[in-house]
């Protein structure tokens, strides 16, 4: 793969190979030392802000050995002032790598396409694939397995939604997403991912149905109801959510053994409730920490 | 210590073995290397912006060997979109200590509650005990001890007030506040510290007799009158506070040796006069330097 | 050299030196490892925001082993609140090098002037030496030589026209600037340049006739028509520009292996065309690769 732009950017062999590089990266953490990214610059462009990807990022690049540069949306309006077309290419001349997390997917493509070093996507309003890589290598320590598990994405229809989806058709695990119709996630990226599922055997489910989907998974997963410069939706989109919340019940239908987990930040009392994200099942906070070692380890195949 | 929040949150012993670290790492700046902090990432959150805390940190992190994280107010608003408590149980995964300019004591103190990793106070609308270590330092480097010299702050009863009171508590040297009545110290605090001088010796004295209380002193030292966030009030406090102007007449009722210091930034004509400022006599830069040595010390004994 | 804030404060020996050092850093970038800064910190101030020269001092300084503090004008404001003279003294007790973009060429001098280490312009208002120091690697890969090639700059006379005419002094090349009257250089830096450029055999001259200056000339160069923060003026400027616009006819005029150079962002349709711009005879990115090269070199030497 040149890019990690999405999940279906990369076969089901290499993204095993991530996982299994994560889990290797994570337990030498304060041990080995893995410099891949000796003398290179990285190029962290947020043109939204976020403390966790960004704090995930800027360490993973420098416990790698290189040299993060944090550039925040004052610093850098990628195509305000400046074509996106012409910042990719100077910045390809400075820096051995790019990450960005921005609003429109098509501004990633567009500099992806006139880069010349490997980009990253640290989020699009379409795409979350290194949030969503954290999550499989979550469950993946808990169950040891990828295929066989079934993992319940209850809420929003949304970028997290959709990189579940394309993380089921490449790693072969069952998925079902709940959401209100209201709040559907894009067909035509569950088709393309049902399409590529067909390879690994994973099975993909979009349904209204918040119990439904919940039944006897071993993942139970959401997300906000209204991210990042979207409040302004907030309460059109909590009418048809309220059903899909997160709570003791919905809970009860899952697995015995279920985790629950969320990229947060979470609004307790809106998609989830207080007690199930603070209670043992909760993987909150090792799948928070696991944005750091699947970073890692996609950073240490792409900036070569 | 686990944290360090007031001086009050360490020992007599601990401080001074903090100080004469800070001495060594100043008189071998440029010629050893003692890395601590290798292959460590340290979080510097600053809610409040500041030049001299900021560059001093990242300077004295990487001087360690470390990788300093800036968080700027933009960058990260805790408590706006995400807890202070899950920030911090989320941090605590990246980064393997913290420092916290803000404005509310209480939001220093849940930080620190909810961390798993050490937390630094680099100022807080109460307390500002790195930039307390910085003056003791430059005190001690002139006069070689710490019991007997006469420290008299003059001006607005504030946070570093309140850092002296707690300093002399410790250090065990004589302290006379000197404010107006409308601008006192907490009471609380100089109360509790009193109570902790009892076991070093210290003497601490509130007054609002600025004479009085320069009479004779070591060490002159002062603030400005209104602290960044604060200008709104700066007119009502500036008629209480005329009176407590360090000059070349308060100057002269000092010790014949007695140095000036200033936290910085300066409010030349406010609180200090320049003749003053630029003295012989004043060692604000010697000061200002400080603070990377003593913070180097700090964060050696605390990120472990 | 102390500083480096015009072209003129170094001699011509000096500059060549910068250049050749340029080029061999370039040519060993990801072989061998000078690292002169190793232990220092880099203060870079960015009062005015820019990616290109953040991006390139940030990753320069990394490359040559120091640490960069990227100081933007949120975490830092000069003069406001604390006096740049003070500022000054603080930033030279904790850094080693301090490089500085802003607005008027005076705030810099006064930088400068209570700086105890090295100060590097990254631009004023008048002068932007680094990026013309760029500008003379990137003729000089292509021709081999500095005398005896003919440089036009097309347009307004800025900042970029007056650090060209100190360049010309100093290199000894030719350099013809073409601006309307409206939009002249300074008088005053010409008028100096020009008598400095009696020691080189360089040859400076100012024209409103943009054909004259083009005729035969190795390298055609221009820059926006409104700088960041003078967009109020653009108006009206572009009425007195429009027929100094870089295009096929007078590219046509230039000598046939005429380069184009432009110091971007550009604004296209403006002061260039799109064919120019992206044609073969455009060297436009590898002028901004440059910037990088030929700013560690000039780091190298300063910051000892």
């Amino acid at each position: 793969m040149k890019n990690f732009l999405t999940i279906l950017d990369a076969e089901s062999e290499e993204l095993e190979e991530i996982i299994n590089l994560a889990a290797a990266l994570k337990k030498e953490r304060f041990t080995s030392v893995r410099t891949p990214l000796a003398g290179k610059s990285i190029a962290l462009i947020f043109e939204k802000s976020s403390t966790r990807t960004r704090v995930s990022f800027e360490v993973g690049v420098k416990e790698l050995g290189g040299h993060p540069l944090f550039l925040s949306k004052g610093d850098m309006q990628l195509g305000r002032g400046e074509p996106i077309k012409d910042t990719a290419r100077v910045l390809s001349r400075y820096v051995q790598g790019i990450t960005l997390r921005t609003y429109e997917h098509s501004r990633l493509l567009e500099l992806a396409d006139y880069s010349t070093v490997p980009v990253i996507n640290a989020l699009t309003d379409t795409h979350h694939p290194c949030q969503i890589m954290a999550d499989v290598l979550t469950f993946y320590e808990r169950f040891g397995k990828f295929k066989g598990v079934k993992v319940a994405y209850i809420g929003d229809g949304n970028n997290i939604a959709h990189s579940w989806a394309n993380a089921a058709a490449r790693f072969g695990f069952n998925l079902a997403i709940a959401s209100p119709a209201e709040c559907a996630p894009s067909r035509d990226i569950l088709n393309s991912a049902m399409d590529e599922a067909k390879k690994s055997g994973g099975r993909i489910e979009y349904t209204t149905d918040a119990k439904g989907a919940a039944s006897n998974a071993d993942v139970i997963t959401t997300d906000v109801w209204a991210s990042m410069g979207q409040e302004a939706e907030a309460e059109r989109k909590k009418s048809f959510l309220e059903p899909f919340q997160v709570n003791r019940a919905l809970m009860a239908i899952a697995a015995p053994h279920a985790i629950f987990m969320h990229c947060l930040p979470a609004h307790i009392g809106e998609e989830v409730t207080e007690d199930i994200f603070e209670s043992e099942a909760s993987a909150v906070f090792d799948e928070a920490e696991n944005r750091l070692h699947v970073q890692k380890a996609i950073m240490s195949k792409l900036f070569l």
